[in-house]
């Protein structure tokens, strides 16, 4: 039996898909006994598909199919939540299996898809919607099925990870970095949804639903992205002992699920620190298998284009063995999302103040009024021009006294030059 | 349906079972729509049941657990080849599902064990054999599956690594080294299976038959240990940048599979080099995916009873839907390995020499004789008592010929005063 795939969208990834098809068909069918086959492309234009070699395959209209009786599986890799959703949707409702890389259309539709895929009978498969080629969704799903998941924590975006590695060992500034980024085709000509922290958000909702069997969708994630952060910043924390990076982190708490997105000083010894350039790694403890980390590629047409062609093959020897779909995600608890306000941490603060006397000891006013203990405070250089860095690194303290104390600071007439930079601390 | 499990050994790990079944088996029912039951345990005493409070299920002979036919999944702990192999056969035999985390049984009887689950029509999983609890072997059967594997390179052996941890961060003896990780329990009385790399070659022939899909065993495993390496050799590997470790390597070659464990000298910025102490980590390159990375914990209660649990609820899951076991690792292909004085690599050499006159000169000579080139050379200090240590590096050379100059040199009178120190490099 040959099972047929019908591919929409092929651009990087999708053509990254159409070159596995191509170079490993046969081992496919050795390896695995299974024989899969490219029957279908679609796309708005035939350019790449005839770069590709299979112009013959083209068609610009998706129904074509999500109509074809002989597809077995359709590979979504349009992105977005507009056409990408119907998409799906109408391909299970076709009665066809589905695999997708789309992590805005997972973290955002999650139930509706899940249902779709329920209704039908059919699979819907994501692996590549999470940190690229890593191979994680499986991982969570199977092998460490048997624990209980405390943390996931992840770098999972390449491009602010390459942003920030590029400003903290070259001393670029953030727009030097992000101009770097954008000439090498790490980031996109708007950057937002890197820079923002939205694309990490996606990604922590999928995995955190997945780990905690608890729905999570994107809404749900506090998200801050890296344009606030300087090279004052970054020197700050390599003199601490510390590195930043854009983490994505999702802890299972005794009340509910803390899930976020921001800037973080890590120590750096922690696994994720050394964690360089465009990669992505992702880092999960659970109650009996300790600390596990997963590195690897978290973009680019090779990796990406992996982890969708091992759904395809899971699915593929699936209908080979004539076996039912895997179970859907059901997200079977409800755990309540805690809002970041009521979550307590370290964290640093620096502030740019007027350079003179009785400056700080407002500053420790409005700290201990609103019961945050400051574990240290270092002054960073005076600018010459009235001006100083000044910067805190608090004990655990809860976010909305921090907050209430930064409005305390930032109130006090003719203090502040410019907004406080805030990064939390996760040891 | 409750699906019931027969516990053979109850040890360490098996202990790490019982309190996995205890602790999680409401979370499994809810969350996977499986109910798992210990039904009875086998060890030699009932010591162990007894003080996980199941005492009631304990039998000494195990044929009370494979003639049980209420038993679905036999789960296999007792190691070694003898009576693990006679569970794990009568088990199949008998109708059983089998996971087991034997790595010496795997990468010795793999044809064996893996042609009697075949005849079963019966499951036999294996992923706590290699790596404890970092997920790996499903990795490479699933999410990686659309790659052709490459390399698969290790630290696989948690004592090893914290002994050559301690060397280089501590400058600790290897004899110092391995009395503390004795008494840490890290260690065994008989350390041979592990300083002697024989359990990494095990790891690597089970990981090296899933990559390549073609048989290894232990046999074919080229296999030196760490008893030879000195602090000199770990200081001049940290002065020229790198760090040594005990690897386990598989890279697929164009004529043959080549395989090996040894210690290494790994670059200070690759990947695997910064994993310490008694962590594993498993790095993995694929066409398509690029470089990945595997980190955790690779021994200890909680992170093998991980993955033999997440191989129970695989199979768990299955027999709910009453869908056939996975197909087994066939190794259909039938890869050469290559001898490894067949292969080029580079090597760190250390003599230890009569600190005199025209002894480099007769070095030098015996290198250029044999057709290998040198990179560089350095004396390590001179010892005050006519001897010196000179350290080469060569440029890639053959194997084979790295070994005749080293017996030319050895072979010349009053020239060496001790074994050389050879120490491959990997870059």
């Amino acid at each position: 039996m040959t099972i047929q795939i019908g591919l929409v969208g092929t651009g990087t990834v999708g053509g990254g898909c159409i070159d596995i098809l191509q170079k490993h068909r046969e081992a496919f069918e050795r390896h695995l006994g299974v024989d899969v086959e490219l029957a279908r492309v679609c796309s708005l234009s035939s350019a790449e598909a005839e770069a590709h070699g299979v112009g013959y395959l083209f068609t610009d209209d998706y129904h074509d199919i999500i109509d074809d009786p002989q597809i077995d599986i359709v590979i979504e890799l349009i992105g977005g939540t507009t056409i990408a959703r119907s998409v799906v949707l109408e391909a299970l409702a076709a009665g066809k299996n589905v695999v997708t890389a789309n992590k805005a259309l997972m973290a955002t539709h999650w139930r509706e898809v899940m249902d779709a895929a329920d209704a039908s009978g059919k699979d819907l498969m994501f692996g590549a919607s999470v940190g690229g080629g890593i191979p994680i969704i499986g991982p969570l799903r199977h092998s460490l099925i048997a624990n209980q998941i405390d943390s996931v924590m992840g770098i999972v975006n390449g491009t602010t990870n390459y942003m920030l590695t590029k400003m903290a060992e070259e001393n670029m500034s953030y727009e030097e970095a992000l101009a770097e980024a954008q000439v090498k085709g790490f980031a996109e000509a708007n950057p937002s949804a890197d820079v923002d922290g939205y694309d990490s958000a996606a990604k922590i909702a999928i995995l955190a639903s997945i780990a905690f069997d608890s729905l999570v969708t994107i809404e749900d994630v506090y998200t801050k992205g890296i344009t606030s952060i300087t090279t004052t910043d970054l020197d700050a924390a390599d003199d601490m002992g510390y590195v930043v990076k854009l983490l994505a982190i999702a802890h299972r708490m005794e009340d509910g699920i803390d899930v976020r997105v921001h800037p973080t000083m890590l120590p750096k010894d922690h696994q994720l620190a050394s964690v360089g350039g465009v990669f992505n790694a992702i880092y999960v403890v659970g109650d009996f298998v300790g600390e596990t980390m997963f590195f690897g590629e978290g973009a680019g047409a090779g990796a990406a284009a992996s982890a969708v062609m091992g759904d395809v093959l899971d699915i593929a020897e699936r209908l080979e063995q004539g076996v039912p779909p895997k179970e859907t995600h059901l997200c079977t608890d409800q755990l309540p999302i805690r809002r970041i306000e009521t979550l307590s941490m370290k964290y640093y603060i620096r502030f740019t103040v007027a350079d003179k006397p009785g400056v700080l000891a407002k500053m420790a006013a409005a700290f201990a009024d609103n019961n945050v203990s400051i574990h240290s405070m270092m002054q960073r250089g005076a600018k010459g021009d009235g001006r100083v860095d000044v910067v805190y690194v608090t004990h655990v303290a809860l976010e909305s006294d921090v907050r209430s104390a930064i409005d305390h600071i930032s109130a006090i007439d003719g203090l502040l030059f410019a907004e406080p930079s805030v990064i939390r601390v996760e040891e």
